[in-house]
């Protein structure tokens, strides 16, 4: 039984690498940067798209991906972000996201003027790195009030990403925490990762993520 | 294919169910409290350890469930505490425990003189609410710091609990966070559910704990 399973899974990962790849090549062609964020629950991703609607303009797109309701949807929408919201499922749905929901969602979306579209994925920093969604950048995105240790313990997130973003830097005064302790635990498990600090709260070190999008949008 | 697929998860699921009535049935007759603490990575679940060590007493075990490293179980000895870590995998592992791993370590745990078993879970809001390991209490850790909406977000994880520790409760003088909301959200989602706000950095509301533990011991 269990060799029919592993089949399975494995026909299933194909077909999602294989439509990844596709989406990363027609976006590309469309001009249009895609980035994936993913994070654990509450680490600050709908925060920084509210702020970066502010700070880099409004041609921005996310494709929310959550189990359930459309809360995030409606926050970015009153930052006059459009958007777009996967439910995975009612009663513990599907714990990331798949490059086939991304596809149809995109079959859907009018991205005219777009110039980057995101993917918020699920809050989870376990699954959704297992699978490809097919984004130009991965972007993990990391609260410094989830303590130093976690590019360690959860590597393939990590691992899977070009970015990290070190949210919530306004609350360090107030932990015992030290961020260039979580920097060298990043760089350990992935030693070609960007870093980026920031507070989407006061605004702080977010000059360097518009710098980030306006380099890469030029590439 | 698919139904090939859902018939083999029902199978695992079915032998993972059993296993789980099992180990609740032969650890209520060992006279031992089963706790399985479930939440979002950095949460504060190992520092809740920490603190219950010092507060409630040496006689506790810890299971500690991780895809990688042995931090957890090098922090919790240090608080005198003993413990048994499984590691999920070192690339990616599985983002859950399930009860079969939990009845293989505690085959190799001498139990005697433990009152309280601990497991403290893969940390993710999502999966882990999926797998019964068989325990006599499921408890969520949500720190004030993830925002009022996870319970409606994560809605499993909070349905199958019958405790929510609201962690972390010092940092609420700088967060733009409204603690009766998140309990609104709890209740909305599990109107039976416990909750205990405490912060096992201040010690804040940590004798409700402990007195959960009493408690739950004495039943």
């Amino acid at each position: 039984m269990e060799t029919k399973e592993i089949k399975v899974m494995k026909k299933i990962l194909n077909i999602n690498d294989s439509i990844a790849d596709e989406l990363r090549i027609s976006l590309k062609e469309k001009g249009i940067l895609y980035i994936n964020l993913m994070s654990s629950p509450g680490s600050g991703k709908t925060t920084l798209l509210e702020k970066t609607a502010e700070k880099f303009g409004k041609n921005i797109f996310v494709i929310e991906g959550d189990i359930q309701t459309t809360l995030d949807a409606e926050r970015v929408a009153k930052a006059g972000i459009r958007s777009f919201q996967i439910n995975t499922g009612p009663f513990g749905g599907d714990c990331h996201l798949e490059s086939g929901w991304i596809k149809s969602a995109i079959e859907e979306i009018d991205l005219s003027g777009i110039e980057i579209l995101f993917v918020e994925n699920i809050g989870n920093l376990v699954c959704p790195a297992e699978f490809d969604v097919g984004a130009h950048i991965n972007a993990v995105v990391l609260s410094v009030t989830e303590g130093e240790d976690k590019p360690l313990k959860y590597p393939l997130a990590f691992r899977n990403s070009q970015l990290c973003i070190i949210s919530k830097t306004d609350l360090l005064p107030y932990l015992d925490i030290n961020i260039e302790k979580i920097k060298e635990n990043i760089k350990n498990v992935n030693p070609q990762m960007d870093i980026i600090e920031l507070s989407a709260k006061t605004g702080e070190g977010f000059e360097n993520w518009v710098k980030f999008l306006n380099y890469n949008l030029k590439k």
